[in-house]
């Protein structure tokens, strides 16, 4: 690595510069849920194009989508090198409530080693960390140490609805060895954490019908059946009173976590107590003979997500409703598969339907399976070497419970694994007022994506 | 009954006059609902206190509450003879949705022997019968066949909200033999009935928490506890899988009926089949042992009358609830107190709340006692006979599974029965719009009190 002190040496004088880059970048407010900010995602990925063609010989391109456009850049020229796909995304949420922010959103602030802005941690901060090491290679170097490509999207904060399509029409494009995310916050602020796999996603909602109106509960009550008491019922139905999921066949495709794999996450360092104060829940609650965070990671739930019927309003209103509704997810684990759960639990559903009540399903759409990358795949190598080089310590090797649309793009539609590399930690209130992104955390990410590169390289040579 | 015939000629003569003067009280829009109707609630007071004083040598008095005030007058001149009190209410429904109405909601208008307008059904109508009557008897014989009292509130839209106090405060004012009321829809419209007891109500609003707030349920989702699956698992506790309440001690002041009650409801004509398609239910569904029209008179309830929790929005929000929801109330008969079945009921939520989520209380009001008047009271008699002078059939006998403030307020603080004889339907859409009254029904409401009266005069003598 003797020609990489260069790089590092050229990021570390940079610093002020990148900062300051960032604070421009954070200041298009390019909210992609309101339709007013159409023109701001324009200058957003202006922005980012314009930023990638100054790195280097990019070829860049800004490609159209029916919702915002797509920024897309390639560096081809390691022959012999594996290739990445890194993915970010320039849109941002909304500001709202703006009152609650102690400096304006959009005017990027820094206070005590912070950087407060709406957008600096999710995700302009860990999406200009790679734009600038490129820059470093290329200026140093006049090369890339392996093949980039680089694929910037506008909506991720609504669910990427266009991005699936793209990904689907650009598959030769895109074509890579590995997805590195700038996307996706790190474990915990304070130990380096390698990410290696995520559930996935499956849902659906229903409807309990009874009578067919709200009927006069002294009237009728009694009488007909009362589609929250059957809903109630239901619900109830789909777990064990000991907190197993009772739907039938639901974990017959579910892979035990390995012996080591239960060592590892035996071995993290995980205060439950803290967690549960965090989360102000009185006590740990899930499937027995599994850890907190094996229920967070490894196990698939059936999670209802709403449930709702009759009156809500002050007071009292003495119906026997007509209708009771319920929201329901599952978090999905390999090698569970989005479609057969949903065939599961229907099945489950229309077979205790109690009685005077009628049942309609509505599947959701088509899922995301649980994605995970292998433990000895030569990017996460290469990560924990990275992280090693920068933090002086291993990383931890963690998981994700939630479920990455991207990712699962990239793994369904064209076998792709993705590695977290982001450098935004959860606590950094990106969904919240008074958004931050520590300023620490974009200099080590700097170095990080510097090492990544390099030692990903060597281990990952085709 | 002699001079009874000319009461009733009389009141057959004025049978367009009267209606022309329920055209009159029905323009009056006066919505308790609406505090921006306080002067017409005021202008319709005025107008029924007019038509006492009309009608008779009564003393009238319009009673300030701290909402509308109450219409009271009395006549007591018949020493020897039973005093009635006679109930009913000024104030109507509002009249929304407008532009639902075929004719203008305050503009009463004649359409094939029905008159539709807000309020002539509930309770204009009904109410300005006995007036009329009692004009009538003044007018031939200078006299009422008994002594007589009206209470007429202007709250009962609003859940007769000052009703309670000024029962208690005027005790003295308002005692009598029994409370008659002119409000309260007869059972069908095709079949004279004399309803003797009615349900009385209990309710409760409960919340269960879980964590402190919404947690993602990607990355939280199976390790806490979610309220929704326990108010479903609690919920569903209530009752047994074949519909019997499952709260002990539940059932333990419950009176079952006699075998002359209960061949009494098994003889009346009853539709299931018509009735579940009325309503729109594919079955009848309710506790095992007893008939439809038992479950809905004669036995108590857990009915939740709502609940929810977590998103109800569009799509999918993958969130762990922090909260849920419900609120139940119960239908009360013969002898359960309205107090000891809540605490029943939260006993036995208390004993099932499911780990990890922490259960809140709020019962409601004091609710309301079963009420009923015995099968041979002298008043019953009376409206037998009344009704089958009238239509030439014996009535039927029937109950209510509601819940009337007003009778719950007398039997309560004045261990006064109440006999619904009112002339209005449940089909007349009085809380809906094209609300309306059958012409025939005042015209037959008319001849059925004086008979009432009359007869109640010879078998409630003192």
């Amino acid at each position: 690595m003797t020609d990489l002190a260069a790089v590092l040496a050229r990021l570390e004088r940079d610093h002020a510069r990148i900062l300051a880059e960032l604070v421009e970048f954070a200041a298009i407010p390019s909210v992609s849920t309101d339709p007013a900010h159409a023109t701001d995602l324009r200058a957003a990925a202006a922005w980012v194009a314009a930023k990638l063609a100054a790195a280097g010989p990019f070829t860049v391109r800004i490609m159209p989508t029916p919702g915002a456009s797509v920024v897309y850049a390639e560096w081809l020229a390691a022959p012999g090198a594996p290739t990445a796909l890194i993915y970010g995304h320039y849109d941002v949420q909304p500001e709202d409530p703006v009152d609650k922010w102690h400096s304006p959103p959009f005017r990027p602030t820094l206070r005590e080693g912070r950087l407060y802005g709406r957008g600096v941690s999710d995700d302009k901060g860990p999406l200009l960390i790679p734009i600038k090491v490129a820059a470093a290679f290329f200026a140093e170097r006049g090369r890339l140490p392996l093949n980039l490509k680089f694929l910037i999207e506008g909506e991720e904060e609504i669910g990427s609805r266009h991005l699936e399509a793209f990904i689907a029409g650009h598959s030769d494009m895109l074509a890579a060895d590995v997805v590195l995310s700038a996307d996706g916050a790190i474990w915990r602020s304070d130990e380096p954490s390698v990410t290696v796999s995520n559930r996935g996603l499956a849902g659906l909602e229903m409807t309990l019908t009874g009578a067919a109106k709200d009927l006069h509960s002294g009237r009728h009550g009694g009488s007909v059946a009362n589609p929250l008491h059957a809903i109630a019922r239901l619900i109830a139905s789909l777990h064990r009173p000991d907190g197993r999921v009772a739907v039938a066949g639901f974990y017959d495709t579910v892979r035990e976590l390995s012996q080591p794999e239960q060592a590892e996450i035996a071995q993290l360092p995980f205060d439950e107590r803290a967690y549960l104060a965090q989360v102000g829940a009185p006590l740990a609650v899930g499937e027995p003979g599994y850890s907190t965070l094996e229920r967070q990671w490894t196990r698939p739930t059936i999670e209802v997500n709403g449930m709702w019927g009759g009156y809500q309003g002050a007071g009292t209103k003495t119906i026997v409703p007509s209708e009771a509704h319920a929201k329901i997810t599952c978090r999905l684990v390999p090698d569970q598969d989005p479609d057969d759960v949903i065939a599961l639990v229907t099945a489950h559903l229309e077979t205790h339907v109690p009685p005077g009540t009628r049942l309609v399903v509505h599947p959701g759409d088509h899922g995301a399976r649980p994605a995970h990358i292998a433990r000895d795949h030569p990017v996460v190598k290469a990560a924990e070497a990275a992280l090693e080089q920068v933090y002086g310590v291993r990383p931890l090797i963690v998981r994700m419970g939630g479920t990455v649309p991207m990712a699962e793009f990239f793994q369904r539609l064209m076998g792709l694994s993705t590695l977290y590399f982001s450098f935004s930690t959860g606590d950094e209130d990106f969904h919240a007022p008074n958004e931050f992104f520590r300023v620490h955390r974009l200099h080590e990410g700097l170095a990080a994506w510097a090492y990544l590169w390099d030692v990903f390289r060597r281990l990952g040579k085709r």
